[in-house]
C-alpha cells in the first residue's frame, strides 16, 4: 500500500486521497509541513481564516516502532507567530498515521455554521460526527468519551477549551501508549487553527492496518538493532530514565539559565524542592500511581516521563516536564512541584502551551495581576481562562499578547512565541536559536546546552547553533524525537540506511543534514513571503540590556552573527 | 533669533540646544520626525523603551498664523504599528513651538524611577515640576489644574490615564485657542510613548517671545492674502464652516461607506439623527454653549470646529468630529449624537484616540462585550478603561489588540492601527492610502473622496492615492491642515512663494511634492528597518472577501498596483 495524501474539506465535509507529489515523497513531519504550506497556503492569510490549512504527517522514520522515532507532526501557519509552524508531539497518532497510510493529512477549508465536529477516520473512510456534546469539556473529560464511544484502540488528536476559543496558546493533545491524553503539539497555537476549523477531535480507527511496507527488512532490522543499542548505552539515556527531563532544573539553575520569576533572575532559591531528583524521591515514596520511568510511545527504551502523584499516591499529572516546571515553577516563583502539577494539569485540561502559558503568568505577575509564589491565585486564573473572560482569553493568548495588553517590557519571545526555561543570556547558542529559527522561540529547534562551551561566551555560539538547528530539522522531519538524536550521534549512518532500508532509496550520509537545511529554507521563504525580515531574528531589546542574575549576563551575539546562522 | 533643536533628556532632567543640522534644515512636522527617527531612533527598538524619542516639532509654514497652517506634529516609533509615525494637530502648541524658536524638541532617555514630571519649557529654558499630584487625573481636569498653576496663556501638552498606562491609543492633548485640551496627537499611541518617559504635561510658557523672522514679509504677505481668498472663496470651506467636519456622515452613508455595526455595513438606517446637518439644526436649537462654527487655531478661516451642548445648553464635548460620529456613533449602531458626545468626552478626558477606541469597542461589540446600540454599556466600558482592568487596557491598545485577545476576524486594522470612518471597499483609493502608508491605516494620509471617479471600481485608485499621499505628506511637514488643501489646489504656487519668502529660499514651484515624497521615502525607509515589508501594505484579508452591504463591494484593488504607489 502506497502512502497518501488525504484531504479533508470542512465546509463541504468531504475528503479525497491522492498519490504523493513527488517534491513531497522524501520529506515528511516538519520539512513536509514546509513544503505544503510554501505550495498551497497564501503566505499572508490569516491563520484562523478561511485560507490556512492544518497538516497531520508522520515523519519519515516513523511506523514501525524505532525507539523514540514515532512522532507526529503538526503544522500550519501559526496564528501565535503569523509565521510557519510545525509542532510534534509523541503518544500514539504518528503511528496512527502511518497505519493508516497518510504521508499528511490536510484539513481544509472554513465551516459554514456553528456546529463541531469529530473527524473519524479509518480505513473505510472519513465520517464527520456530530461533536456539540463536547463543546466546552475539558480534554480529559472529553478524551473518556471519546474513548467511550470510538473503543479503547482508537488514537485521538483533540482540542480544549483553549482550541475552542481559538486562544493563541493552544495546542492539540494526543494520546499517549496508556490512553493518557497528554501529548501535545503545543506550540503556535494550532489548536487554534483546529478549532477555527470546528474539528473538537480527530479520531483515527488503525483496525485492519498493517505497517507501512519496508523495502529491505534485514537492513532496516540491523540498522535498528545499532541504533537501540548506542541509544540504550549513552550516559544521557539512563539520566533521562531516572529523573525524566526534570533532571534540567539543576544543571540550568548551576548555570544560571533557570527562568525565575519572570526572567528576572536565573537562579532560583528553592531549586532544590522542583528538581528531578526530588521529584525522584517524592514519586517513589509516593507509590501508588507515581512513576519514575514511563514511555509515552509504544517501544521507547528511553522513558523520560513520568506519572505524577500526590501523597496519597493519587495521580496528578502525566507527564511533569521541566519546561513546564521552570516556566510555570520557578518562573513564577513557585516551589512546590505538586502546585505545578495541578497547573500543568489545568494547563493540558485546557489544551494549553504550558510554555506560553507559564510565560503569560510570569509576565501577568510582573503587572501585578498575580503574586509570585501564589499557587492558589494561578489557580485561579486558570478558570479565568476556562470561563473566557478578557485576563483569560489574554493569559491564554501567551506571553506576547498579555504583555502587550498589560504594558510590561519583561516579556520573554521571539516572534511572539515565549522563550523556553533556558534563560539565553547565560546558553546563548539557544539564544541564538530562539532568534533565528524561523518557528519562533524554540528550543527544541537547536538546544546547545550539551556543548562543552562557555555558554555565556558570545563567540561561536552562531556556529554551535546553526549545528543544533540543521539537525533538529532533520529530526524533526524523520519523526525521531529530541532524545533518539543521543543515539544517531553516535552512530549517524543508521539514518540513512534505516531510510533506505525502509523505502529502496539511495540516500547520502548526511540525508539529516541534507533534511535539516532544506527544511530550514523552505520555512524561511514561507517567513519571507509571509513578511518576516532579519529585524524578526532578534531576542527582545532588554535581555540585550538587563543583566541576568548571577552572571550578569546580557544577550550579546552580534546581529551579523545571527543573520549569518543560516547561510551555509 | 535663528531655529533651534532643543533636547530634553528625561533621565538626567537635562536640556541642550543646537543649531539645526544642514540636512534637517528644509523638513519640518511630519518629514523632519521622519528624518530625525533614521538619523537617531534604532528602528528595531522598543517603542516603549529607553531608545525611542518623542519629538514635537512644527511644520515649515508654523509661526504666523497663516489659515490653517498652524499644526503641531509630534512622533516617534509607534508603539501601536511598530513603524514611523507622525500624528499632527490644531490648538495652540504648533505656534507656541515657533514662538520659542523650536525646529524640533526632543525628548530623549527613560526614567530612572517612578516619578512623573511636568517639563515647563520658556525662554529661560527647561525645568522639570514634580506632576504627582496629577497623576490619575483625567485631561480636563489636569488641564485646568496646570492652567491654573502655569497661568491662562501657556500652551499645553498632556497625557491622560490612557498615556500614563501606557496604553497603545493614547494620544497627546493641546489645548484649542479657548483653553479646551481636546486637540489631540491622536493616532499610533504616541500618548503612550510620552508615558513611558513619565512626562504627564509639556508647558510652554511664550512669554517674552515673538514670531519667527520672515525674510521677505512683503511677498510672504503678499501670497497669504491670495491663499486665504482662495481658501476663503471654495465651496468646501463655507460647506464645514456649516457643517463641520459631520457634513460627511450623509456624505459616506451614500457612498455606502459609513462604518456601520463593525464594519458590517456600509450604511446605517439612522444616519440621519448622527449627520451634520442634523447636529447643526440641534445645536442652533439648543444654544448655551453650542457653537457651530469655532476655530481650533486662532486665525484659521475656515472654522470646522464646533462646541456640542446638551438640550439644556451644557457643553458636552468639543468638537465633535466625523470620524469620532463614525466610529463611535454608526460603528457602535448608536443613533443619539448626545451619546456619542458623551463618548468622546471620556475618550478625550482619557486621551485617547476615538478613531482606534470606537474601532475596537465595534470589535468588542462583535465579540458580545456589549451590544449594538446600547450607549450605556459603552460608557461603562470607557470606566474599565479608566480603571486599567485587563478588559480595559485591551479595549484602550485598540482594534487590533481587543481583535487579536478576543478572537475577532472583522477587525479593521492595517500595521495595528484601526481603519478610520471611510470604509475601504467603498472608496478604494483611500483603501490604498490604508493600506500603503507607511503611518498605517490613516485617511488623513491621502483620502480620496472627493475625486470625481465610481469609488468602487478598483483601476485607477492607486494612481489617485498616490497624487493624495504626496500631497499630504507635504501639507503635514509644512503645518497645513488638510483642509488648508482647499486653498492651496487653486493657487499652488503659493507654497513655495510663501516659503521663499519666510526663509529666503529659492525652492521649486513643486515644493509641496518635492516634500511629500522625500518625506514617504523616508517613512518606507525607517519602516524597512524596522521589518516591514509589502506583505505589510495590505488591508485585512476579511475586507478582500466579505462583500459591503448595500454596494456589494470587496476591496480588490490587486496587489500589483498596491506595491507601485510609492514608485514614482
Amino acid at each position: 500500500m502506497a502512502m497518501k495524501i488525504c484531504r479533508v474539506n470542512v465546509e463541504q465535509q468531504t475528503s479525497s486521497c491522492e498519490d504523493v507529489p513527488e517534491p513531497w515523497v522524501r520529506l515528511g513531519g516538519r520539512g513536509l509541513i514546509a513544503r505544503i504550506l510554501l505550495d498551497e497556503v497564501p503566505p499572508a492569510c490569516e491563520p484562523l481564516g478561511p485560507n490556512n490549512k492544518l497538516i497531520f504527517t508522520p515523519g519519515l522514520l516513523v511506523g514501525h516502532m524505532l525507539s523514540s522515532c514515532d512522532r507526529l507532526s503538526i503544522g500550519g501557519k501559526s496564528p501565535l507567530t503569523g509565521g510557519v509552524k510545525e509542532s510534534n508531539a509523541g503518544g500514539s497518532t504518528g503511528m496512527a498515521l502511518a497505519l493508516l497510510g497518510f504521508h499528511a493529512l490536510i484539513f481544509e477549508g472554513w465551516p459554514t455554521d456553528s456546529s463541531w465536529w469529530v473527524v473519524v477516520i479509518s480505513q473505510d473512510g472519513v465520517r464527520f460526527d456530530p461533536a456539540e456534546d463536547l463543546i466546552g469539556l475539558g480534554v480529559y473529560a472529553s478524551a473518556a468519551r471519546l474513548i467511550e464511544r470510538y473503543g479503547e484502540k482508537v488514537a485521538l488528536s483533540l482540542i480544549g477549551p483553549g482550541g475552542e476559543m481559538q486562544l493563541l496558546a493552544a495546542g492539540i493533545q494526543n494520546l499517549d501508549k496508556d490512553r493518557v491524553p497528554s501529548r501535545i503539539n503545543a506550540r503556535g497555537g494550532l489548536g487554534a487553527v483546529m478549532g477555527s476549523k470546528h474539528i473538537k477531535a480527530v479520531v483515527f480507527d488503525t483496525a485492519g492496518t498493517s505497517k507501512p511496507p519496508i523495502a529491505d527488512p534485514a537492513a532496516f532490522k540491523a540498522a535498528q538493532k545499532t541504533f537501540t543499542q548506542a541509544l540504550m548505552a549513552h550516559p544521557q539515556t539512563a539520566a533521562y530514565r531516572d529523573y525524566g527531563t526534570a533532571g534540567m532544573a539543576r544543571m540550568c539553575n548551576s548555570l544560571g539559565a533557570l527562568p525565575t520569576r519572570n526572567f528576572s533572575s536565573g537562579q532560583f532559591e528553592s531549586v532544590e524542592t522542583i528538581s528531578g531528583e526530588h521529584m525522584r524521591e517524592a514519586l517513589q515514596q509516593r507509590g501508588g500511581a507515581s512513576e519514575t520511568t514511563h514511555a509515552c510511545m509504544a517501544g521507547c527504551t528511553i522513558r523520560c516521563s513520568n506519572v505524577y502523584a500526590d501523597p496519597q499516591g493519587k495521580e496528578i499529572v502525566s507527564p511533569l516536564e521541566y519546561e513546564t516546571i521552570g516556566l510555570m515553577g520557578s518562573n513564577l516563583g513557585l516551589t512546590d512541584l505538586d502546585d505545578v502539577a495541578r497547573l500543568n494539569w489545568q494547563a493540558n485540561d485546557l489544551g494549553l502551551d504550558t510554555i506560553d502559558l507559564g510565560a503569560a503568568l510570569g509576565v501577568a505577575a510582573d503587572a501585578g495581576v498575580l503574586a509570585f509564589g501564589d499557587a492558589q491565585r494561578a489557580l485561579e486564573l486558570m478558570d479565568e481562562i476556562r470561563a473566557g473572560t478578557p485576563l483569560g482569553r489574554l493569559l491564554g493568548g501567551g506571553a506576547a499578547l498579555t504583555g502587550k495588553a498589560l504594558g510590561v517590557r519583561r516579556v520573554p519571545v521571539v516572534k511572539n512565541q515565549a522563550i523556553s526555561a533556558y534563560d539565553p543570556r547565560a546558553i546563548k547558542g539557544t539564544g541564538v536559536t530562539y532568534a533565528t529559527t524561523p518557528q519562533g522561540a524554540d528550543h527544541t529547534c537547536g538546544l546547545t546546552i550539551r556543548a562543552k562551551v562557555d555558554h555565556t561566551n558570545p563567540e561561536g555560539q552562531a556556529a554551535l547553533s546553526r549545528t543544533a538547528q540543521i539537525n533538529m530539522a532533520g529530526y524533526d522531519t524523520l519523526g525521531a524525537c529530541i532524545f533518539a538524536g543521543f543515539g544517531f550521534a553516535v552512530v549517524p549512518e543508521t539514518i540513512p540506511a534505516l531510510i533506505n532500508a525502509r523505502y529502496g532509496w539511495g540516500v547520502p550520509p548526511d540525508f539529516l543534514q541534507v533534511l535539516g537545511r532544506q527544511t530550514i529554507e523552505l520555512e524561511k521563504e514561507f517567513n519571507r513571503r509571509a513578511g518576516f525580515t532579519p529585524a524578526d531574528d532578534r531576542l527582545p531589546e532588554w535581555m540585550t540590556q538587563e543583566p541576568l542574575t548571577p552572571t550578569g549576563a546580557v544577550f550579546d551575539v552580534p546581529a551579523e552573527d545571527l543573520d549569518q546562522v543560516h547561510n551555509w
